[in-house]
């Protein structure tokens, strides 16, 4: 059996999968973000989550997904169907899947009661089913519901509910569930690095770090690829955090090494970040001239904090009067070129540099879709112009995908554009 | 066997089971949003979703998956592993399970060779597995990106692959499978509708809406709220789809009438769409000037394809320089009051539409976070005006959450104050 590209040595490391209970989440009503957090939780503890499933509320469903999951891994995590109603039905199917029956817990029953008249509310009697749990099996407090978790230990395995609603899910596996597992886990440590690449595609970086991605290495080396962001993950697993931090450093520096400039940061950093941090450490300023990304370049710089200590002016010139107006572009270089053109996108960075006075002026023209288009200038084709003291650099790209893919490739490749001005500067 | 609270008569419907390949969701790296959009889509043509699997990229896991779902269900749906590098095993895993090999499928290696071509770009070795699908399938056309989808009938049953990358997986969806599957459901008809609605909570929605939103009743309605949006979805069940259509729009009526001006629009229409609309239906004019938002409110309306029919000119004056020498605020103004005033959020929106000589303009000042706050200007206090020829109404907010919460909410809230002004207009 091949490893999963994912994460670990599957082999060193103890496995974990997911149930998520709820029909709200299969009829699409609910995006399940359950799933994703307990994922992150349990791998930087070292469990390495195998398999996950989504199922109806509905009893033989749940039995059943809960002997899958237990076949899969030695943890098994249910979320959800512990509420009150009767199509909450986790707590019966774990009675069922165990082979034992619900008992009323009076402790349970007690802290329930109390979490209602403290509020000064009368206990729904509905509620009441919350205080049983299956006999031989340990409840997990809810300090921010009524709805109680439930721990039993099969054999080898552990399985554990949690409630459905976040908040509450989150409290307790961090409160009750956390440090039962750090002694399940074993000791092994793992270590996540990663770094962001801009300016190539995955089937590039995958042919720069060759040998670096093998399935079953360790450290593990994950790509992945959003909208021209592409995320290389680095999961160092060892006996002790030290040397697993140690691999994953040394890693990180090949890395850098193989792909040069088109590292543009690490951890969760944006370019609009990096951006910013070299414009700020530079102290140099920046203005942005508009059309096709109508203000999404803009948005994007303005979205880091202190933003305002380098970025001053930005016009969103979407009509051809506003670029002759606001930046100064003669009308008849649009009457000859058309809007979407070199020489309107070099006019539209040099009059809103000039206008504003700043260091740094970037300037995007093109045609976002999905009207538009003409025999010679097809949807996706921008022009982005970067003009600086010493030049004004203008390059023109075809993008793919739909509207809103096209205008936010635009918006980052004209902040890469500056950050690779940034760094000679 | 119970039914699932849901929304719909299992036994008279047809059943999928989706199954999302990746281990950058198993490791929590990404939220799988496919399967919510892919359930929420199959429920409209009647069918539904009992269970769905998130695996491993790893041929044996995809392969004991496509039997798990195929015993589940008569449509398994596919998404992710499609891609170019080693680690995407969809396509085997296909063929594995079908007992089929893998076959080179020379019109898609031409289209591929052609995506990559026509962007002047060398096609990477690595792609060609692209164009392989499993003898006796279907392929299925990728407008988007390289990597096709997968169609195979077994026996009564329908396998289908879609990539990973939800534009691909939603484009390709849509255009090639949803029509296939409309012969495949038959049976319960379900008619889905939404209403969308902005200026209230969800709490008082529910209030406004008592006995309306009682579980299990049908049409059943639900209520999520996402950033101020607050999103109502009608899902009607009956034997036949005019009966069902007649039950979700009767609801329709009797929403809007209990809920007015709270109801901006329908199905997946944003604000900035409705907005966008009205103006056009108008045909008025609109330009912005913005300092918190940063170009996010030009950003959300020019989402919108055709907004150059009604939005001209937009300003980010982010310095207060900016303020005056673009928007002519008097310097002394903002020395007296401060840029989050609201003398200054007027001057900004009547110096903006006497610039762009628009109908309207919409000004935005405020403290998004997390510095900038004062004793009496907190942050999240926001001033949004709007001008137009017979008036200038500016409005004081205080937003709660973070920086990207508030900048959000203030765009959407000055799209939502045009949005009413329209209306009565």
């Amino acid at each position: 059996m091949r490893e999963p590209k994912s994460v670990v040595n599957l082999r060193a490391m103890k496995k974990a999968s997911i149930i998520s209970i709820g029909n709200e989440i299969l009829s699409g009503q609910t995006v399940d973000t359950n799933a994703s957090y307990l994922s992150e939780k349990l791998l930087s503890i070292g469990i390495a989550v195998v398999s996950s499933y989504t199922i109806a509320d509905e009893i033989d469903s749940i039995v059943r997904s809960l002997s899958l999951a237990g076949s899969d891994a030695e943890l098994v995590l249910v979320t959800g169907g512990l509420g009150p109603t009767d199509d909450d039905l986790t707590r019966q199917a774990f009675a069922k899947y165990l082979g034992t029956e619900l008992q009323l817990d009076n402790e349970l029953l007690q802290k329930i009661q109390i979490f209602f008249t403290s509020r000064n509310l009368q206990m729904p009697e509905k509620t009441k089913i919350q205080a049983y749990i299956p006999a031989g099996a340990k409840a997990l407090a809810n300090n921010l519901g009524t709805a109680p978790g439930i721990m039993a230990e099969v054999k080898d395995k552990l399985l554990i509910a949690l409630p459905g609603v976040p908040s509450e899910m989150k409290q307790m596996f961090e409160e009750s569930v956390l440090p039962e597992l750090q002694r399940f886990a074993g000791g092994q440590a793992v270590v996540i690095r990663k770094l962001k690449c801009f300016g190539t595609g995955e089937s590039n970086i995958a042919e720069l770090l060759g040998s670096l991605m093998q399935r079953g290495r360790n450290p593990l080396i994950n790509c992945t690829a959003l909208c021209g962001i592409i995320t290389l993950t680095i999961t160092a697993t060892a006996k002790d955090k030290d040397k697993a931090q140690q691999m994953a450093e040394k890693d990180q520096k090949s890395l850098r090494n193989r792909l040069g400039e088109l590292v543009y940061g690490a951890g969760e950093q944006t370019l609009a970040e990096v951006v910013g941090q070299k414009l700020a450490q530079q102290k140099k300023t920046i203005a942005v001239a508009e059309s096709c990304t109508g203000g999404y370049l803009a948005k994007l710089l303005t979205d880091i904090p202190g933003a305002s200590r380098y970025f001053t002016h930005g016009w969103i010139t979407y009509s051809n009067n506003a670029k002759t107006s606001e930046l100064g572009v003669p009308a008849d270089l649009i009457e000859k070129h058309g809007s979407v053109s070199e020489p309107v996108a070099n006019a539209m960075a040099q009059g809103a540099r000039k206008r504003a006075g700043t260091d740094f002026a970037i300037a995007i023209t093109g045609i976002a879709g999905p009207a538009g288009a003409t025999e010679q200038k097809p949807v996706g084709l921008v022009y982005i112009s970067v003009d600086s003291d010493n030049s004004c650099q203008t390059k023109r790209f075809i993008f793919p995908h739909d509207r809103d893919s096209i205008r936010l490739q635009a918006a980052q490749t004209a902040l890469n554009m500056l950050r690779l001005k940034l760094h000679i500067c």
